[in-house]
């Protein structure tokens, strides 16, 4: 299980670089996974996900499982098949969002009526597992470590993940102490399962939780490092500020075995990234360059504004401007479609605007990855993240970009 | 004005193969042009549309005008710099889209409700033109004739059309009389503006109207052949039935000059387009192929099923079919997807489907015209007609597609 698959090739302090090696192929590292959420990468083909150089996508077990159902797709060759992807798949285990219909946010807690509307589809969690209603059907359903694995292994992913309550950052620390051990006798089933019957050659990875309190990250993470599983998942609530996460991320890191590789899950901003990298985390998955996509912002080298351009705002409504001058997405290059055009489709709600941000959006972090990688190999990571974090787009020449 | 821009090369009974030269290059034809109502074929970006082996998109005179304006467009350098089209544009008049806030269609009058509503955009129809609101923010606004041309200059189209009352199917004889008679009043003020302001090389095209009615037709189609215009095109209601639509289409084309080109205004289905180009249409434009693409149905082969496939059907959960055998698609080509994962999408309500089937329409859409232009320089029209009414796919070797 923990076969050796991961390959590091250079360390630039306690970054690394290097190959992890699937079933369905290689995925260069660091790398950043983009969702297919619902089995497609949302307003693009398989073969642009592809072209755009990515490696390995994230598929969603939950929703998966309820719509269409994972043994329709085991039935039709598996998802690699379904969805015509024919490279590496990760798949969450379906955890945040079976839990995520009980926790709620803390912005709807204080609303009230979403959380409860949520609640209202649990319908029992105990250490079996979470019975839920399907948002699909209305159907009662059932998922739990074995249910999460079986599903997992079903949709053929190439790489697994265990099952977990992922605490949100507002519960107190008795109930995250609580589900974090849950986690872990989760995690044990997950092991158990995936050795009895996951196909030769699939990966498994732990999830470490403990929230934002140090000794319960240490303690999880220090669970997962003991475990026989392929790499490590960061997951849970990292803090509500960057100087927190950083703190739980080199936490959870801490007990992690060197020559396992390190995912950190939902987490994609430009800084953050940059920062994990530096602490050793090696693959990523965020749904924000894609939803921000689709609500009308792009990425931008503007710091400032956090990497992100709102289209939608009226001072672009005559800006001849490109995105980002430089960019080679199809939206950018040769300075093609103009803000004001972009600034157009998104404010009346056309889908060419959603297709061409997406675009836009995971070229620029394909080319962020490709520049990661590139220095780390050159050590000179720490002077990339400088220039970036001053501004520098990922597709500068001096960036390490194509 | 109708300055011979369009070179007939080849004849088959009525039916015609041609170029029409147009400021912006060539459009050969026959031809069937996208709708790229709101400056963009939804979904796709230019660059796509081209690739696909499209010459010419509509852009929409009275979305445009509302949103974002046609200033803003010139501004910014014309349509065709805005939305990064190089090609010919038509644009079309606007008539339709003004007087169907006030007509509605037959089955929204049954319901009452909405025809009420849009009946309340329109505050006044006069000689002049029409006083409405825009849906885009309630400001009053006004078209007539002379707008609708510098609207259409404004937006830099290569090929315009002349402000109509494009009458409905529900409207009696006394009506249509009275509307087409005013439509050709606007049509003198349409040329009066064409030859006073129009830029050199932009092609001018009057609008035969006179509904179902044969004598108003065939006098409004009288009326068009002699004005100074460089094309007819044919509008309104053509009847209920497809038989009754081909008789509309023989009064309006019999006094039409047989050396200008002639353009069939939003009709798309396969029969009607073989019939019209056998009855001497040259171009067509339609909402259909695109709109049913993004309602979950795709063009296939199918007579019976009038060309229609629905994947929202469930018969095709489980379906490891593609769209169509042969079709060259991104969606079909080398059996790449299934009809189970584009059914999964179109339930799901993913972009991915819209954006694939709209590729699949489209690409049926120009093979069939390959096949026709093809045919009709092989004096084969009839064959393939037959051959395509009898469910053979425009991309079969034997029909002339590529």
């Amino acid at each position: 299980m923990h076969d050796g698959k991961f390959r590091i090739d250079a360390r630039d302090g306690s970054a690394r670089a290097g190959v992890l090696v699937c079933a369905h192929g290689e995925v260069e590292t660091p790398a950043f996974v983009p969702l297919a959420t619902s089995a497609t990468v949302k307003g693009l083909d398989s073969a642009e996900v592809e072209a755009l150089g990515f490696q390995m996508v994230l598929g969603n077990t939950f929703h998966l499982f309820l719509q269409p159902g994972h043994e329709l797709i085991a039935e039709l060759g598996g998802l690699h098949e379904f969805m015509a992807w024919r490279r590496p798949i990760i798949t969450d285990s379906g955890g945040f969002q079976v839990f995520s219909m009980g926790h709620g946010s803390v912005a709807e807690e204080i609303k009230g009526s979403r959380t409860n509307e949520r609640q209202s589809r649990i319908l029992e969690i105990s250490e079996e597992g979470v019975r839920f209603r399907s948002y699909v059907d209305g159907a009662e359903k059932f998922m739990g470590p074995e249910t999460s694995m079986e599903i997992q292994a079903a949709l053929g992913a190439d790489l697994a993940l265990a099952f977990d309550e992922c605490t949100p950052f507002h519960v107190d620390r008795d109930y995250t102490a609580r589900s974090t051990e849950r986690t872990h006798r989760w995690l044990d089933r997950c092991v158990e399962w995936h050795s009895r019957h996951a196909p030769a050659g699939r990966l498994l990875y732990g999830i470490v939780q403990g929230g934002v309190y140090e000794d319960l990250r240490i303690a999880s993470a220090e669970r997962v490092a003991a475990a026989p599983v392929a790499g490590v998942a960061v997951g849970g609530s990292l803090g509500q500020e960057k100087e927190q996460m950083r703190e739980v991320v080199e936490w959870a890191l801490r007990p992690a075995p060197p020559e396992k590789p390190r995912h950190l899950l939902g987490i994609g901003d430009v800084d953050d990234i940059l920062a994990s990298v530096a602490a050793g985390i090696d693959t990523f998955d965020c749904a924000t360059p894609t939803r921000l996509a689709r609500h009308g912002s792009a990425l931008v080298p503007d710091p400032e504004a956090r990497w992100r351009l709102d289209l939608a705002k009226s001072r672009w409504r005559d800006s001849r401007e490109p995105i980002a001058e430089g960019c080679p997405c199809p939206a950018c290059r040769g300075g093609e479609y103009t803000r004001a055009y972009l600034h157009y489709l998104v404010r009346a709600g056309e889908l060419t605007a959603k297709r061409l941000l997406t675009l836009h959006n995971l070229t620029f972090m394909a080319l962020l990855m490709d520049g990661v990688r590139e220095s780390i190999r050159g050590g000179s990571l720490e002077a990339y993240s400088r220039r970036v974090l001053a501004g520098e787009g990922p597709w500068s020449p001096t960036s390490g970009g194509p």
